[in-house]
């Protein structure tokens, strides 16, 4: 063992992207708000739908409430957008409500908001996709029955689109995103100027009434909390934004507030304006069908969305605007549930980078750790979608709930940060933070009092499910990060802490006389060891002798020594032959050498390596032994080089501003193709085979 | 390295059980008897039912036909049984139908009884089951509405019990069994005496007339050879003696042959005495409850199980020997769904033997495989059960068409085998041997005859099924075996394999200074590589800085490289840097030393080692590489001993006749409590922790 110190400049491994490649990567303004704001944006297909909605339920007139209660939903808004601004440029990282509740509440607040968001995503993509098919059968009533069976379909179509991996690509966004804008922008302007023209459009369900409830003094206030909590649903996906502030292009910060402040007030315009002509034109949505009276054959009625009556209003039955409008809000909603299986996983690596999650979720471009959290996040949202029957109010009483708890403790985690800043006498700037923390207190207590009315007028819809849901994963995270604390406390490291051993001895096992086997003998006696011995187990008495015969024959130098095996075992032979090895020699390392076959297809995979990986697992518990694992690389491996010199555009790249390695060519061998199979495949598998030099980095061999 | 040979006797492995221990844990006649025969005889339960309805369905004058029908498939089973007494005798190894016709006809023919095979032992389960449950509802008639999930409850019940591992008891079975035999041999002889004396016993479907179908001539002699193969099914179960021959006390042959002779003697007895008082009581079973003249609410009313109908009529209604009947009948019903729970991993090791399955199938007692084996017999059993109902009727279509393919080609197996002997001068006992010759040329004729017959009345009744899934797994199987032999090519040793290297170099894996590491560390120095060092990846500067302090501060002989890593990735730039070191120094052999946590709980598998052994298969694929594993017990891992120091009764253990493991007691290591956790830990992995001599051998530490 030699002592040199080599440097790794010698070999240069990769060059670092040039800055130039590196901000080419990142989002100008003009892509991210697509992508980020598609969330918050494609709310305003069901906010207004939802919350004026809940009015009618006291009946026709407590429509006339709608105006207050939605200005109570934009000031909400603003307030919202407003706090986030400054949570965007004291966090810059991107860790969003998530990192603020931990730094400044502690960890079992982080906590709970960590659990919000997995819940939150499952809803977004339950909430989005029902809203979605919700639209496709406002244009198409006849698919009704099939409602369930849509929303299912859509889930698995972009599950299966984010396995296949495709970059979420700011252009693909860019499309739908604006094209929703703008249509429901016009939507809007054509309505109120039509209004002012004395041509008022006129909703198909304006001449339905609706049977209202009695509703008491106390009922009254609540009603209206219930309709302003459903309104809320308006605020989801804002939030987005600050987990993705790395992506954004230099200052990132500052086009991050730019961005929101975007965001927020589209989201304002079309919310406002959706409300006001719903209203103008007398849209009457209720709870269930059979509550508009004078509704036909109610039960098996379709109840148009809000949007699609008012487009159906403002442009006329089935015209082209209309079904352009539907599709297009189908189109943002399906871009909305995307944003979910590209925050997912993102989010887990996050947790699992601080220990509250698996360590594997943590692994950049892990093909097969992604494809698992993509179709967890598919099963789950299909379960959901399954019980609640594809229903977007159902499934709106358990969306808020999530969305409004990271609210909460993200603005009550940067109020606890301005206090803390105030209180140390060197920070400058302390009107500028007063200013912040009395924006961020507001938001605060604003969104808890919201918290608190949805938790209790949507509790007994739905919501209880989540305050159930939440705490088991809450604690599943805290006794990951605990188990993962204990592990760290098992290993570490202390003065005294050593290994020693007296003795290098190697073991080959020797099933039959195969390459793979000769390889693990050559490796064996390349490394010289002390004592080097190989081992049979004998299970078969003729496969044995064949066995001893041909290794006279091939005369090996290295001794075989053949263990008799009674109930066809083979671990527990050879772990009572070290044993007895060890208390001959004393205490030595022993390396066991075994082939591994690595193979190219994955149904290969169950069929080599299964005992082998048994008797490995078994050996290992026997003290002083480490096994070594000697590669054989069966032809199908040829798959193997192909595939890992393709880069994988993992979800989530886009959003988190990472640097994408450079796509790099298929590249084989070139003598490969010369000679024959046998010695092909000896080839290999040679260590002696010579490495080209100055070959293409992107090759492995 | 020396060349040192060492005697293996010199450390005792084990001793091999004594001839009287093993002789003991054989099969007595009498235990063998239950285990082998509930299968057929508890055929007798539908048999005899299925072909009386057959014939109902031309009329009630086509009972007069029954006592035919019946003969004929009496004359059938003697010679069945006569044929398999002879198959026994050539054949003691086990193998049954598979092995006589794969050495017989041909490998081709042996894989088509060999998905034969595998197609009965789903049928087996869910046949049984479904006549279990028929025979339940006979009892309490107020359970039909259950049918279907009593069914799947029984298959998910016997999985529990074979996932546990319970030893497939003789005492076990003998009870149900025998009691079965007892209690319907004693109805049939009560019925026989009660007729005797002129008060013979009526059924209570005897005053229902049947609408039979205006039979024409052709059809008339089809409707006789669908009854006769319905009553063929009375059959079913037969060759499972010959399977397990080696499970029989010496001598193993005669022994075998005793039971056979008994078990059909048996079967015939209760077959026809069933019959003759069913004729007698006049029990009319029709194919639906409808076809029966006089039933009220023909609909929803439960036919009860001919059985359960002929013990009414013997002991009345609700007596307690009526309940016993059904409640022995349902038990050994379950027996012989058992023996297919038993059989089939039995079927998948020989398969895998002899390379038609994944090679993993044939590891003997591997909980894993067997647990898989079992979960998926029972998935599969519940989807027929789900998709058929758990109709007897038409599962019974299904399932005689595996059980005459395999009759048909093990008797033609056979017929070949005399032939090849006769033609052998040398062979003497010619006279038996033609006599065998004609039993089993007897018998192959008439069950290919009744193949024939089954098939084209059943065809489309549900047979077609079996034609479809036979052949895919015909395919699959050779397939696999096509596969494994393409590999043994590609491994197969020539006289010029050589796979030489020109040097030794080790490294080590670092990525924290943990235990693990460290002990990684001490193992490589102790294995004398030529040169080794240790490379640390550096994915976050603040580890590396902080792992660089730890590795001077400790003052580690072994040199630490840091790699630097843009992308976050480890892998690629530990080959890179494999591939530059090899460059410069020659085709040496690398070995990379990684540490591996060995733990305890299911559940922690999925908190480890994910990441490094995603790192380390990609290693693997450049050249001369070899991973060495050095694991790291965890606490949890205390469990491992515990759990492998047991036995575990594998399923199929008690009829492939293997010697047991004996049980050996659970041990943990006394010097373990006494010292501390962190002590504790460093001296579980050390591998200079002194082994104790002369422990008890069932102890692996």
């Amino acid at each position: 063992m030699t002592n040199d110190v080599r440097s790794p400049k010698r070999w240069l491994i990769g060059e670092p992207l040039s800055s130039e490649k590196l901000e080419h990567q990142l989002l100008p303004k003009h892509l991210a708000l697509p992508i980020f704001a598609s969330d918050p944006l494609s709310s305003v297909a069901y906010a207004p739908q939802e919350m004026l909605m809940i009015l009618l339920i006291g009946g026709l007139g407590f429509l006339t409430l709608a105006p207050w209660v939605a200005t109570a939903v934009v000031v909400l808004l603003i307030v919202v957008v407003l706090s986030y601004r400054q949570l965007v440029k004291a966090y810059p990282s991107g860790g969003g409500d998530y990192e603020v509740a931990r730094t400044n509440l502690g960890e079992k607040a982080g906590l709970v908001v960590a659990s919000a968001l997995l819940v939150d995503y499952v809803m977004t993509v339950a909430v989005s996709i029902a809203s979605g098919v919700d639209n496709i059968i406002s244009a198409v009533p006849e698919l009704n029955e099939f409602r369930v069976e849509m929303a299912i379909f859509f889930v698995i179509l972009l599950a299966g689109v984010n396995l296949r991996g495709v970059r979420e690509s700011g252009k693909a966004f860019a499309v739908p995103t604006y094209l929703f804008i703008a249509s429901v922008f016009v939507m809007v302007v054509v309505g109120l100027l039509r209004t002012a023209a004395g041509h008022a459009p006129v909703a198909e369900s304006a001449s339905y009434t609706v049977q209202g409830d009695n509703v008491a003094h106390a009922a009254f206030v609540l009603l209206i909390l219930r309709a302003f909590a459903s309104g809320c649903s308006a605020l989801t996906g804002v939030e987005a934004i600050a987990n993705g502030v790395p992506a954004f292009r230099f200052p990132k910060v500052k086009n991050a507030q730019k961005t929101l402040a975007l965001m927020g007030g589209t989201a304002i315009v079309l919310f406002a304006g959706l409300t006001t002509v719903s209203l103008i034109a007398k849209v009457h949505y209720a709870e269930s069908s059979c509550d508009l009276v004078g509704l036909k054959n109610c039960a098996t009625a379709v109840q148009p969305s809000l949007i699609s009556q008012v487009a159906t209003a403002v442009f006329g039955a089935d015209s082209i605007p209309f079904f352009l409008i539907q599709a297009v809000t189908a189109a943002v909603l399906l871009l909305a549930a995307n944003t979910a299986f590209n925050g997912f996983p993102l989010l887990g690596s996050i947790l699992a980078r601080d220990t509250y999650a698996p360590k594997a979720l943590n692994s950049r471009g892990d093909r097969l750790i992604y494809s698992n959290g993509v179709i967890a996040l598919a099963v789950i949202a299909s379960v959901i979608l399954l019980i609640f029957r594809a229903n977007v109010t159902q499934l709106i009483q358990l969306y808020i709930i999530g969305v409004f708890v990271s609210f909460t403790l993200g603005q009550s985690g940067m109020v606890r940060h301005w206090i803390r800043l105030l209180r140390d006498p060197e920070t400058t700037g302390r009107g500028q933070i007063k200013r912040s923390l009395v924006i961020n207190l507001f938001g605060a207590i604003l969104t808890f009092t919201v918290l608190i009315v949805v938790t209790i007028t949507k509790f007994t819809h739905g919501a209880w499910i989540v305050f159930v849901v939440m705490p088991i994963l809450w604690l599943l995270m805290l006794g990951v990060n605990r188990y993962y604390r204990d592990v760290e406390v098992e290993v570490e490291v202390d003065a005294t802490t050593t290994f020693g051993a007296s003795g290098d001895h190697a073991i080959v096992l020797v099933g039959k006389m195969q390459k793979p086997v000769l390889k693990a003998i050559d490796y064996a006696i390349a490394a010289r060891h002390d004592t080097l011995e190989a081992i049979h187990v004998s299970v078969e008495p003729e496969a044995t002798e064949k066995l001893q015969a041909q290794w006279d024959a091939m005369n090996i130098d290295v001794p075989l020594i053949i263990i008799p095996s009674p109930y066809r075992d083979v671990a527990v032979p050879v772990i009572k032959y070290i044993k007895a090895h060890r208390e001959e020699f004393g205490a030595e390392v022993v390396t066991v050498y075994t082939p591994i076959y690595i193979v190219g297809h994955w149904w290969e995979a169950i069929l080599h390596n299964h005992r082998s990986r048994r008797i490995r697992q078994k050996l290992m518990l026997a003290h002083g032994v480490t096994v070594a694992l000697v590669p054989w690389l069966l032809d199908s491996s040829e798959l193997l080089y192909g595939r890992r010199s393709r880069t994988w555009a993992f979800p989530g790249q886009a959003r988190s501003g990472e640097p994408r390695r450079p796509e790099m060519p298929v590249k084989r061998g070139a003598q490969d193709r010369e000679v024959g199979a046998a010695a092909r495949s000896t080839a290999r598998n040679s260590a002696s085979a010579p490495s080209k030099k100055g070959q293409d980095e992107g090759s492995l061999r």
